[in-house]
C-alpha cells in the first residue's frame, strides 16, 4: 500500500451487484473507507465489511464530500459511492468542487479516478423495452437546489423537441406538485396516448415497474425512487414492452434492402424535402 | 440446457472488461450464438471463444437482427451485443421491431432478456471529469435515419434550455457538417468558452481525449468514434477536470448550513421570484 491518499468516485449501479461493474467492485474492495448515503451504503453493505463507513443523511452531501476530501488528503484510500453514476445527479460533481476549494491541483494526492455506473435511467429502461432507442434526455424534477423555472423551461423544450423524456427524482413527501405540473407541461406537445413508463427501485428488492400514458400517469404511486420515462411521439407499446425505434423502417425494408429514393450509408430522403 | 430459445440483448459498456457488468459477461458465457457488429465482436473475442458468431457491416442492423430472432426462435441460446448501453441508439429497438414484424407475443419463445451496460456518454463522461452533474440531453447527429430537420431542432431546444448536451456519431467520413452546424447553432445560444470535451474510444486501446470549448471544438479530429460533450452555462473547467454542479452552492456554504432565506428540504428560494 503506498502512503498516498486516492479518491475514488464510484459508481455502484442501479443495485444488484450483478449490474455493478468488475472496476467499480475492485474500487470498494481496496477501498479503506467508504462514504455514501445511508441507502447506498446499504446496497453493498455485504462488500465493504470490516471497513470504516462514513454516511450521513440526504441534505449532508456536503459534509460527506468533505469528509471524503479530508481523509484522502490525510493518506487514506477512500471510496464515494452513489447509487447510478456518481457522475450523474451524483456525488461527482460536489467532490470536484470540495477539491477546488480545498487549492487541490493536478498532481497534488489525492489520486483522483471516477468509476461509471449504469445509470437509474438505463436501469429503467432495461426493465420495460428499449424507450432510450433515440434522442433522449434526464431531467430532474427536484427543485431543491435548482430553480423550479428553469427546470419548466427544460421540461417545454424537451416535450416541443420530441425528446425521450426521463424525470429524475419526480416526487417526494413533500414535493408532490412538480410531476402534476411536469405531465401538464409535455401533455400540451405530445398526445395522451403517449407510452409512460414508471419504474421503482430497479433491480433491488421492492422494484415495481407500470406500462401506461401520458394521460394516465398520475394515477399511479410516483415516489422519491421512481423513475418515470416518458416516450417520444414515435414510442410505441409491443406486448408489454416500451420501444422507441431508432429508425431503420424509415429506409430500409424488412427484407433489410434501401426504399425507393434511399441509399445505404447517405442521409435519409425525406419526402416534402425533395 | 432447455429445449426453448433465449435472446438476451447485452450492452458490453465501452469496451475494457472492467467495465462491462458480470450480467452481461455471464450472459455472454451462457450465450451459444453471439450477434453484433464486428467492431464490436472484436471488443468481446476472448470471451466467446467458441461460439457461433454472427457478424456483418455496419449498415447490415436489420439482417443481424432477423438472424438473431431466428435462431432464438429455433430454439439457440443468442446473444445480441451493442457497445455502451444495448437500448441506446443500439440493437435493442429493432430486435423488436423484428419480434413484432413476426408475429411474437408475450410467452411465447424465445424468452426474452435486457441486460443494460454503461453507456459511451456515461463513460466518456467519467474520463473527464463530471460533466453530466445536471440536466442533460444525447442527441445523434447521424440523419442516415432520421429526418436532419429534427435533429437540429432538438440541438436547438436543448441549447435554448441550457442542457448539458451529449453528441453520439458526431460524423464520419463521408457525414463532416453536421458537427459544424450542430456548432453554430448551439453557440447563438452559449458562451464560446463554454466547457466542451471530446472523447474518442473511452476505455479502449486508442482513446483520447481533449478538452476544449465551444469556439475551438471543431479546430481538433472529431469522427465516428468520438463522443462529444457540450457543457451547460453553470459548466467549469477545474485542473484538467470538466464539471457541471448540483447546485449545492445555491443553497448551502461550504460549512453544510443554509444560506440565508433557503431552508433544507424545502424548494431552492430565488431572489428575483420573491
Amino acid at each position: 500500500m503506498s502512503d498516498t491518499g486516492t479518491l475514488t468516485i464510484v459508481g455502484i449501479g442501479p443495485g444488484a451487484h450483478e449490474h455493478t461493474t468488475p472496476a467499480a467492485l475492485e474500487a470498494l474492495r481496496v477501498a479503506e473507507v467508504i462514504v455514501g448515503y445511508t441507502t447506498y451504503i446499504r446496497l453493498v453493505q455485504d462488500l465493504i465489511a470490516g471497513k470504516e463507513i462514513i454516511r450521513t443523511g440526504m441534505t449532508e452531501e456536503i459534509g460527506r464530500a468533505r469528509a471524503a476530501v479530508e481523509r484522502a488528503r490525510a493518506g487514506a484510500k477512500v471510496a464515494v459511492i452513489s447509487s447510478g453514476d456518481a457522475g450523474v445527479y451524483g456525488m461527482g460533481g460536489l467532490v470536484f468542487q470540495v477539491l477546488q476549494e480545498s487549492g487541490w491541483r493536478r498532481g497534488d494526492a489525492p489520486e483522483l479516478r471516477l468509476i461509471p455506473g449504469i445509470t437509474a435511467l438505463n436501469a429503467c429502461a432495461s426493465l420495460v423495452g428499449a424507450p432510450l432507442g433515440h434522442d433522449f434526455c434526464a431531467i430532474s424534477l427536484s427543485d431543491l437546489l435548482t430553480p423550479w423555472a428553469l427546470i419548466e423551461r427544460r421540461i417545454e423544450a424537451a416535450a416541443v423537441s420530441d425528446f425521450v423524456i426521463g424525470l429524475y427524482n419526480p416526487a417526494s413527501g413533500r414535493r408532490t406538485r412538480q410531476i402534476v405540473r411536469a405531465q401538464e407541461l409535455i401533455r400540451a406537445h405530445r398526445a395522451g396516448s403517449t407510452p409512460v413508463a414508471l419504474v421503482k427501485s430497479a433491480y433491488r428488492r421492492r422494484e415495481h415497474r407500470v406500462l401506461t400514458d401520458l394521460d394516465h400517469l398520475l394515477e399511479y404511486e410516483i415516489g422519491m425512487l421512481t423513475t418515470v420515462i416518458v416516450g417520444s411521439s414515435q414510442t410505441f407499446v409491443f406486448e408489454g414492452h416500451m420501444i422507441t425505434p431508432r429508425g431503420y423502417t424509415n429506409k430500409y425494408t424488412w427484407e433489410g434492402s434501401a426504399l425507393p429514393g434511399q441509399v445505404p450509408g447517405r442521409s435519409l430522403v425525406v419526402a416534402e424535402d425533395s
